[in-house]
């Protein structure tokens, strides 16, 4: 009841866990998150590898097809009337290609947006825990200091001003040693004090690191659309030399868009190995980096009723000692103010102090409490495993579409070219005219094949 | 230092809210959110009018268009060799628009996307409030009926053991009164207790109302890519039958897309009136609905140093009274247990309640703190006033790209159209063989038009 609805691994998550990994060896890997064990790094490796393996089959393909085309079927002579066979289907299967791969891109735009998303949540969380640990410290500073204040000044006061009563002067040492107590248990409530991770220096390598990840995928989409309109406008235009720096172009971005794919199905296999139960991982590495003790980080990573607050027997002590000063201060209240007048400054200054003391102490009870710092892991996990993965899986979509429009492009872009009349012959008619004779012959050579 | 980072309204809000508002008498209205004030509605309705006047003049500026086409240029009568001039800009134009609609439906699909995401944030937090709520309601429940049963059992046997000696006696029945006290003043702390706002309600029905909304805009951008790829198909195979089908469609189309483009204006400039100072108005709904003070409803909105906690005496007396049964009951334990051993099960099962009382408390303290519900009300807000609002722009983007587009498609596609060649001619031939002499010169033809 205590803990909020937590997060819990999607679909993706599971069907992609559950692909088989192996080593170099082509040895089974246990598909567990385990980053520094050498087997599981070949198992990404070789994941990231079988893109590469699919570039090259590509690469053969379609150098197979085109030597093929060269050599075994010349293209017809300039200016013969009926056109090679089949010219239609190259040119349609070429603009169906570029088509599909501009449906690509704006799955890649959807998906790299996805992604941004996702990490960007992970990082807000991650500022979130900061604000929140950092609360923490503070109060606990604040409240340590206002306490030591009121010791030396007001209850000192107060022990010069009773000193003629030993009984009072027993009851403010009394105060004084409960407030002290108060103070000391405060100071092992600050527990990420002195800790050498910084959620916030996460928070801002995450952030760089996306910043530039972002930018790379927008450059990358930007240049095949670039490359799809481009070869589109060269088709429509008849254009030799634009249709051949696409074709070039179109090659470097086919090695581009299976290098991205490699990348983004090996990240995608180990976020799904991470996802499936991040728990262990992240509480085994926070242990790792910042040396707490499990019972704290077990509190604040699962948040349930089986986990017991770590600072329970801290907080009830404290709020027992506060709750004693406050009494020991009333019981003075009564018994030594109609005698010395004077004690009344201090004790009025010293029960505003326990009063906002109190006040804060509840706030960081508040603060202390697991719900808000495991609601900010839940909701860096949501990030990362559902939008963040999402994302991926969106840009491994778009790959994939670019990579088989571009080779299937790449395939029919010389055999549509070689379909383009020669333009030297008449470069001194009007080619802008769509009703001179040559022009129209051109169009029906064209035309008829598609 | 207490309030986490919280909601900040966007440049979008700010540019929308500073728009010129004005009712039906042209009067100007203050963009303050008041949409129950009649000339706040008149305003909004005003905006939506607005896109009703641009539906009736793009219909005008059509029917004009086409009416001077159709009156003063004769198409040419079928056969003729030469093709009527312009045909060729009047197809690019057509294809063009398709093309930016296309481009249209890309960004309606993502603002669509956006849009359900900030409503989905919005219910999520409107969940997670509900879940903070209850939790409270359950605890403080618990909480009573524990200390009840304490009184009634522990506390009796333990008077009726300690019967002889007087001021035990005393000790326990001051120990009864202060449970009682802590009971009575928990129940006033279980605030959402018979309040007949349910956020699970709310959310529930946004959830409803946004599953319609997104389905409505579904649809409506599959049918506007099923009217563009088939407009495009109809051109490319010159069906007459499939352009006029598609002319049609493309009015109904255009009348949906100005339509949902009043809708999306209407409700983008209510939102940003509402997203650039939403807490006066929420503050004031929820007190209406719920009836609650000002105090509480200011503390969780607001969430800031200025406001104090409302329930910090109730708090404070509460742990003052559960800290001073706890020192009366070990009090009892020193005094009683050595001449009654029979006292010892009910004070220690006494000790074992108020410990889980006191990690209670300290659970209720956390729950009740405003940090957790003000951040479950900026999560509300940002989901609305970020993503949606700018879900919402993206949609209104795609509406008017597409009003565009069709206004130009549905003014070239008759021209287009009426530059087919005539089908009926050659239905015996073979349409599909294009090296047919017809089929060539219906190509030279329509192609010299492009």
């Amino acid at each position: 009841m205590g803990a909020p609805p937590g997060y819990r691994p999607s679909a993706w998550v599971h069907l992609l866990h559950q692909l088989p990994r192996a080593d170099f060896q082509l040895r089974p890997v246990p598909s567990g998150f385990a980053p520094q064990e050498q087997e599981y790094q070949q198992a990404l490796l070789l994941v990231a590898a079988l893109a590469g393996l699919g570039l090259g089959l590509s690469l053969i393909f379609i150098a197979a097809y085109l030597i093929r085309f060269c050599c075994c079927r010349p293209p017809e002579p300039p200016g013969s009337k009926s056109p090679p066979p089949g010219g239609g289907c190259v040119t349609w299967s070429c603009i169906a290609a570029l088509l599909v791969g501009c449906a690509g891109i704006g799955i890649g735009f959807y998906g790299n947006s996805e992604t941004s998303d996702g990490v960007s949540q992970l990082s807000s969380a991650l500022l979130h825990a900061n604000h929140t640990l950092s609360a923490i410290d503070h109060l606990v500073l604040e409240m340590v200091e206002r306490l030591g204040e009121a010791v030396r000044t007001e209850l000192t006061t107060l022990e010069e001003v009773l000193t003629q009563r030993t009984e009072l002067v027993a009851a403010t040492r009394g105060a004084r040693r409960q407030a002290e107590a108060v103070a000391q248990q405060l100071q092992g409530l600050a527990f990420w004090r002195g800790v050498p991770l910084s959620p916030l220096q996460v928070a801002e390598d995450v952030s760089f690191v996306e910043e530039y990840r972002w930018l790379a995928y927008i450059l990358l989409l930007l240049l095949e659309l670039l490359v799809c309109l481009f070869t589109l406008l060269g088709l429509a235009k008849q254009s030799k030399w634009l249709v051949i720096v696409m074709t070039v172009m179109s090659l470097l971005v086919l090695v581009l868009s299976w290098g991205s794919m490699g990348l983004e199905a090996a990240t995608a296999v180990g976020l799904s190995d991470f996802c499936s139960s991040p728990d262990t991982y992240v509480l085994n590495l926070t242990q790792e980096e910042t040396g707490l003790g499990s019972d704290i980080l077990n509190y604040y990573f699962l948040c349930n009723q089986a986990v017991s607050n770590p600072f329970q027997q801290r907080l009830t002590l404290s709020q027992r000692a506060l709750a004693n000063i406050h009494s020991q201060l009333q019981g003075l209240e009564r018994e030594a103010v109609p005698q010395f007048p004077s004690a009344q400054k201090p004790l009025l200054s010293l029960e505003e102090t326990m009063n906002v003391t109190e006040g804060n102490f509840h706030q960081l009870v508040a603060l202390l409490h697991c719900r808000g710092l495991h609601k900010d892991y839940g909701a860096a996990l949501r990030g990362l495993c559902e939008d963040a993965l999402e994302g991926l899986l969106f840009l491994l979509l778009f790959s994939l579409l670019s990579a088989g429009a571009l080779a299937t492009a790449l395939c029919s872009l010389p055999r549509a070219w070689a379909l383009f009349p020669p333009s030297d012959d008449y470069d001194d008619t009007d080619d802008d005219d769509p009703f001179n004779p040559q022009e129209s012959k051109r169009f029906v050579q064209w035309q008829s094949s598609i």
